[in-house]
């Protein structure tokens, strides 16, 4: 069988690079084209010698690509570009390749929303209604429908892959709330710690090196744009108007993320029946696995890897639950994620391409 | 004028090498001799080359220095020592030297409490409500009334340093509760992160450099012996009962905690309000600085000092108060601030020995 | 075609576990059994969250190994114990199994040289000429005449992997001498720097995340074990006696090693000449790559891969080669080669189960 | 008495931060100016957090600077700018204050030297020789007589700083040549490993977090700067023209330094009378330590001093020597040599302000 013809726009940053790498070793696709208008005619391996004889492909300018696309050359494209930057390249995309957009551009369902928290008007707010959440254990059914429509009347997909904090928050908060045992009324309290290629390689002073070792913050109070993309998929899963209130922290690691969070209970609770949940959530999702109960996962235990790796605990003193999800944030929370939504696009298992192993250490 | 004499119990751990570290550059202070069971006549220099060339000092057998205490030769004793092995050491040392307490053992004012989460009945529950609370910041008062004591009529001095995560937690939310701004039902979210040297010198698979590096996780969840310590010492400061869901997490990196507290506020809150609340807590306090009004504290910007860090940002979104501190573990977390407790009870500046400024990295 | 089925002695290792994760990808290798006398019946899974819902493997009591190659239940046993632990073993494993064998205690021909080095009179002498120093790109032929004599009569095969500095150091020098270039009289001085898994995972204070972190060192000057594994591969590809000058160094991060080399010239090179003869050395191997002249590999680009990445440089003002070679010490240090050793014995590509690319960050 | 007047030229980099750290200290200097074309006007704290509430210092623009010196107004100026940019600034400056330059741009004595490494013609090559190298324990002699004449005639003062490789490395290797002990005809082979601080704060992809945690690597192979100062300072020492192979790697630390070299000897040497040269080398310096025999030096010994340690090796085999020097690439690799220059030109004590010492972790 023919491999799906797939182009990676923005294959230079970190999320664009992870995506290089699992799309060189998966079964359906093939890796066609990568854009880039500042290393356009360079090679992939010149700028990322771990490449260096695995892979001829040279980083075409963007344009070139609208012309392989318009050719019907291309049966997806992923975009692994920065938040405004994806909006005004879909809509032509659209019409001839399945789009992967690994920007916040068209999570958000309410453009007002959008607006507010990025600062722009969103110039495409009808294509807002269609995207699908690309967080699949989550929004299965979506995806899948829109697999099915694809295949069926070759109906247009465009998959919003979903973010790093959001993925996590919603790992370790979406089957309590699911579940109906927290508290209704209360502000979800969420903190998380990245590791800092969550930043994307953007050359500032703030990412250097000596500026970042041995050091801890948190950042973005009450302004981080994942905020409103935490509190839409929790209200979904939650069937009301979720409040939350993120936190997010910076730590000197290249990759992991853990997301914590602290629920308020309806009266009545125990931990036996809180961790039978959770199990029965994830007992057959094949990037999701459950701690022994009080255990909370470590980052490094799902490096590299589409895994997301989710501990609870219940405290008998406050009532409350506490829920922690650590994910690669390039991986679940970004590059590999989005073939896993990918692979459902096109009929492939969830997992194909998706089995490597993270590395003990 | 000559120099008060000093000893330290248990000066081979991180936080018993930070204290000679202070106490060898300390204007009032001699350090007359550090004790080890394990490490005895062996030079300190020889455990810790960084101090070659720079000190004679030799361990020796702690039933020395009890002789050496009874003999009226030591001024003060600083402990250095885990959990339950403070308890037995302090009521003998008591007669002649003034105790500073760096372990666990005299913090807790109720011995239930302590039995609860220690694990360990109280020895000398007698001495709990003698102990000084050793953060100055909030006990001040206590702290200079217990050297005048002192220096009037000999009473003898038990100082319980304040652990570390209660130390930042304490100085990221007291303000605004001792302004009563905050609602007093809720249960309180703190999340912190720390370095490694946190959990001291243990030698245990866990505390491996591959092991650690390069992750993050929460631990301790619902279970983390800095709650109970932390509720005390919030509860005083506000006036009523406070509770707390309070969740660590480890990071990658040597020294360094940060502790980030949300906190509902009763109607009526702004900005504005709030930073002036924060800025007239530590207008005058030496080792406190606060951030402008939305910047959150890197905890590199404390590194190897007695400084602490206080950030906050005002959410009108929630009503809520995100307030921030990063301290060094290390320092103003255990030994600085051990230091800054003892310089009170000799009448030395509180600044004493600890002027020294973090490294720009 | 059945899967041939292997075994792992001391799997609790990050050797062990690095080749855990390498077979349970593999194509062509079932592993089988785990063995581990302190784990004895624990789950891998458990004591390596990373494997969670990965794998049911439990850690089985070594002798019931014994018993099962016993049985001809095993086609291949890879050793991975520390130095003087593997003697005792591999006769008996030998008998029913193919020995891929990652300690030290195999790789010297000479067992004057073993008992000096490693301070234990060699057990079973008998065995060192007929061991396969398990470095393809350089005993390729050997190891294929192994392969063929195992198919053909059934001879027994041991394989000594090559040690992670030697590896790194032979790469980087083999070519030079091999061509001739070098001076024949000069002691080659190396100077390595590897991460810290290189160590094992031996639960010292001197590994601890605290000791490490942010420090430099060199260790082991004129004493390490490596010295004559270096030596005795060097000479053989020279085909004179080389002697070295070996320095290696401990730096703060989990996985890398490079390794640097300056070579004594005779007269007449130049830089095109030089590099033309590690062009050719390397053309045709799948899993070491020539940098363009004056590049420096980065560890960084081979980490977690079988992956070996060279540079050289000529500096005319001294008639020297520089020549530096980066491994991952887990991969092609350790796991990985052993890995592509076993593929050459049983038939398989040499690439077969190794193609994981180097994460980009 | 008053204290001496200094000002920062380039106050914003890693050593200029580190000099005002010292410099805010110091017994006997002011920091009365810093100065920076960017961040004119903006307060020194502003941009480093740490320094909050320790000093008011705003930076002014360069130009002032210079109407402060002509005005008499400074004792001193600290040039802390990257190569070729102090030439110019230094004729001027001469007049009226003791220069102390952390360039490089005064420690080649040979103009043609300096042209062919840093690739511009020298400005002011007459004051090539009148610069004092600033290496205290190699060139005390020379410092003390440009003190005594700049005290008397008041002859201005320019000392060009040691760089940070030049210092590990002459402290490792000057002995055994001063001694006499190494063959003359040899090839120094000297390899360094630096933390990423001693790049400088450059805001370029290569200085990223996420590039250079994890990784290792040479660089400058055969080409890197410090080559001919180290030449340079080691012929001076030895009395004859020494060559050497310098070749540097970087490391995942932001400081700390550590250079190995390999020395042949000449015949007849052993470990006891090696010993002894570097004993009696060190003996009386306060800032350089020698380890026992064998021992080599962690570069976190000396994290955030003035402190060098040296750590030699014997290898009867080779009969060569290995010498490790470990030093803060910001501290006796740059700022704080800087200082100790500066006490020894005012008349203070060497080690006035340098007493800080370093952590233990």
């Amino acid at each position: 069988m023919a491999k799906h013809r797939v182009a990676i726009v923005g294959a230079t940053g970190y999320a664009g690079m992870e995506l290089v790498r699992y799309l060189l070793d998966h079964p359906g696709f093939e890796l066609a084209a990568i854009t880039s208008s500042s290393k356009k005619g360079h090679a992939l391996a010149e700028l990322c010698p771990s490449l260096l004889g695995k892979t001829d492909l040279t980083f075409t300018d963007p344009p070139e690509l609208d012309t392989l696309v318009a050719a019907g050359g291309l049966d997806a494209v992923f975009l692994a570009v920065p938040p405004t930057a994806s909006m005004p390249l879909v809509p032509s995309l659209l019409h001839s390749a399945v789009v992967i957009d690994l920007s916040a551009d068209f999570r958000l369902k309410d453009p007002d929303v959008y607006q507010k928290w990025y600062l722009e008007e969103h110039c495409v707010p009808s294509l807002l209604a269609e995207a699908v959440y690309g967080q699949p254990e989550l929004k299965r059914t979506q995806l899948y429908a829109a697999a099915q429509r694809h295949n069926e009347v070759q109906a247009p997909v465009l998959v919003a892959c979903a973010g790093c904090y959001p993925t996590a928050s919603a790992l370790a908060i979406a089957p309590s709330l699911a579940a109906g045992v927290a508290q209704e009324q209360q502000v979800l309290v969420i903190n998380a710690i990245s590791g800092v290629s969550g930043a994307g390689k953007k050359v500032t002073e703030s990412s250097l090196f000596c500026e970042l070792n041995e050091s801890l913050n948190a950042y973005g109070v009450a302004t981080h744009r994942h905020t409103p993309e935490i509190e839409q998929v929790l209200s979904e899963e939650a069937g009301y108007s979720v409040r939350v209130q993120f936190t997010p922290h910076l730590a000197p690691l290249t990759r992991g993320l853990v997301s914590t969070a602290t629920i308020s209970l309806k009266p009545g609770q125990n931990a036996a029946l809180l961790y039978e949940i959770y199990q029965t959530a994830y007992a057959d999702e094949p990037f999701v696995q459950l701690l022994p109960l009080g255990q909370m996962p470590k980052s490094a235990s799902v490096r590299g890897s589409n895994q997301a790796q989710v501990g609870i605990a219940f405290d008998e003193r406050t009532n409350m639950l506490v829920a922690s999800c650590a994910i690669d944030n390039l991986g679940k929370g970004a590059a590999s994620q989005a073939i896993q939504c990918a692979n459902i696009i096109f009929g492939y298992p969830e997992t194909a391409g998706l089995t490597v192993l993270p590395p003990v250490v």
